[in-house]
């Protein structure tokens, strides 16, 4: 009644709910209301904070304390063809920034990050916390899976929210993120939200936003927080599946990636770098970045990572090796002009008909299908030409994964300007716009 | 999420969402959500219709047809001290309106009408439809205990309202009331809608609004309906409890009552005259009424009533056979002036710490004790006068009952108009309101 109000609650009684909520004593009903209610009369920085902290103290939480160095951890807020955690996570520990990664496996279009690098043979995350800490501190990475009981509100009030209508709201969501990066005992973070037709937030006002709050609740508790707002309105690189984006990854580890993969992944890192203390300003950084890529210490570090976990690092030379899907077969264009779009959530789908990833909790995943695009927004393209090729281990899905990514392309006559990758960086300071007039904002 | 953005649903998402809800295939916490949306976003008076339907649809209706004339219901939406049903049934049914009425016992500061009919020895609401129904068309009255499953939709939702701060929604208020009445079987209704205090609607707009609200839905489905906007400022009449009522209801009948309670009833039962089609005004129906009261056939049909359903008539010849309680105190006032106020709701609350109400449907009901006023609102007292007496039994009831009472009352030097009663008056033709120089408003 009092958030229904428009009043402001107190710590307390942000408190008493998420305990309340988190020991099953306030029930669902009631929370769905309060959150329908906030979702109209929205959550100022302190209640928005508080919530986030009663979130986290909701359940475990992780100490990387033993680790030497600071832990710079890396949030994506989600898109397709998203590879960037393999590729950062050698060339920031290669700069000798910690990288202490717990990831999940999570539902989407692809696997998660410990799904992709399970392509090599033999890779595992099975280990002790000790076992993770030595590792981080001798070779500066270590990729874990998710253990630990972390915020268990958030869980419960993501599963409330989705199914009454009350996702969106800026403050839930940034909690929401915050919560677990908070507890995952980072103490600094880089936050990469997406904004396009294949990101949760579609308008990139709303993504600033949203970076803008995350800033602030990470600030407000005393981790050093920017965001770097990307652009999700084609998928990121040309892979999209998990032993593709792997290959892809290996590519751009050795110089020879995508341009807009590689652009992200210099851009976080040197945020990484100046966060970890490694650097003075990202411009430092990124030469420090793009020398590690130049010299193979990236690439270099990958295979430590991979022999160090188990996995047969030789994947890393011979890509070759990588299991390949049965069908490769190539989606051509049926007229010519220039790429305009590229739906992305629709090659997301088509990646998942393929079965790359994970419809519900139990599916299983082929790491081996998925999609590679041969042609990005502003590109030029004949009749009869290639605009990607489909991997895929049954006929049926193939043709059906085809008519999806011929669907997800929309071609004109008339030229396309080539979208811009960085939209802007968010810090305590402030919002940085990066405008270029090639942007269609 | 349609509703949330400001949409209006269909009828057959409203009948869906009433369906499911009622069989249990729709949870709580989405009702719920979607309830606090509706209190933000509100619904028009197609969607209020069309909600109150489904909840009438949602179980049992009761069927009144096999009783003769036009059946007119009245419903109150509650306040402290209110006789009038035991007035308003003899005085309309003496008219050759019929009074089929089915009450229910309900949670209140005092008792429902069955439990004070239920002072008169012997008297019973058990007995079959079909005896109902004859005694309706043999005597015109008959008071029966509501067994039917009516609207259970409402009684579901209306729980779950109370729990989630989304009670305060004219068109959820409105339809809960309605859906009850129409499931009831009335022909006609005439609403009292009580502002104040000691009414659910403190303000009068709110009141208004809510008439309207319920006139609107009662037309638009068929049933012919105004509602009477009444002060609800202070308890109306003097008495407040079980038997204390009754005999303030004989009184009344034999032309001796309170003022207040007199006018109200002679107000509605004009309006019930004029549906019911015994009367052409407003005008003459209270004519007829008066003439009702004055030849006594109002307390001749109170007692065939009585007798109709086994009580003992003798009581209302000689009230002193109602059981008494052991302790009649006066409460005495502590300084002299005028009555600014009585807080109708502690007045309320004082009889429930005698025992006259149910806190909860397990509490049992004392039928002899209460609370009996003797000085409203402009009155005069001096210091030492009675203002009222208690009638208790348990003498730490009856103590702290005086205090309440001694605090319900606000005594000022300056000279107090009389409160307004009856305030306006809302048709499906549009709201008259009722303003008086005598009125605060």
């Amino acid at each position: 009644m009092k958030k229904r109000d428009g009043e402001e609650l107190t710590t307390e009684e942000i408190n008493y709910f998420i305990e309340g909520y988190t020991e099953e004593k306030i029930p669902d009903y009631q929370v769905s209301a309060l959150m329908m209610a906030i979702y109209f009369k929205k959550m100022n920085k302190r209640e928005t904070a508080d919530l986030t902290k009663a979130m986290v103290n909701s359940g475990e939480t992780v100490d990387l304390s033993e680790i030497k160095g600071i832990k710079v951890d890396k949030h994506s807020t989600g898109g397709v063809g998203d590879t960037t955690t393999l590729i950062l996570g050698p060339i920031v520990a290669a700069a000798g920034v910690p990288v202490a990664k717990m990831s999940g496996r999570g539902l989407g279009h692809t696997g998660g990050t410990i799904d992709k690098l399970e392509s090599f043979k033999g890779f595992s995350v099975d280990m002790t916390i000790k076992k993770f800490i030595e590792n981080v501190n001798n070779i500066k990475i270590a990729i874990g899976g998710q253990t630990a009981n972390l915020a268990p509100a958030d869980k419960k009030l993501y599963s409330l929210r989705d199914v009454t209508a009350t996702v969106d709201n800026i403050s839930l969501i940034a909690g929401s993120i915050m919560s677990k990066k908070i507890a995952s005992g980072a103490d600094a973070i880089v936050l990469d939200v997406k904004t396009g037709s294949g990101a949760f937030m579609k308008e990139e006002a709303s993504a600033f936003e949203l970076a803008k709050e995350m800033v602030d609740i990470g600030n407000n508790v005393g981790r050093n927080t920017i965001a770097v707002i990307t652009d999700m309105d084609q998928p990121l690189g040309y892979a999209v599946g998990n032993a593709l984006e792997v290959k892809e990854a290996i590519d751009t580890l050795k110089g020879e990636g995508p341009k807009d993969l590689t652009e992200l992944c210099l851009t976080l890192g040197s945020h990484m770098l100046v966060l970890g203390g490694r650097a003075k300003n990202p411009e430092e950084a990124r030469e420090i970045l793009e020398d590690i890529i130049k010299f193979g210490k990236g690439i270099e570090k990958l295979k430590e990572l991979v022999s160090a976990q188990g996995g047969d690092p030789s994947f890393v030379d011979d890509t070759a090796l990588f299991e390949g899907a049965d069908i490769v077969k190539s989606v051509t264009a049926k007229g010519e002009g220039f790429i305009k779009g590229i739906k992305a959530d629709d090659i997301g789908k088509a990646a998942l008909v393929l079965g790359a990833g994970r419809e519900t909790k139990e599916s299983k995943i082929d790491l081996s299908v998925g999609i590679v695009l041969h042609k990005k927004i502003g590109d030029f393209v004949k009749s009869g030409e290639a605009i990607a090729t489909i991997h895929a281990n049954d006929g049926e899905k193939e043709r059906l994964a085809t008519e999806m990514v011929l669907n997800a392309y929309q071609i004109t006559s008339e030229k396309v300007k080539p979208r811009t990758l960085i939209k802007g960086i968010v810090t305590k300071e402030g919002i940085k716009k990066f405008y270029k007039n090639n942007d269609r904002d």
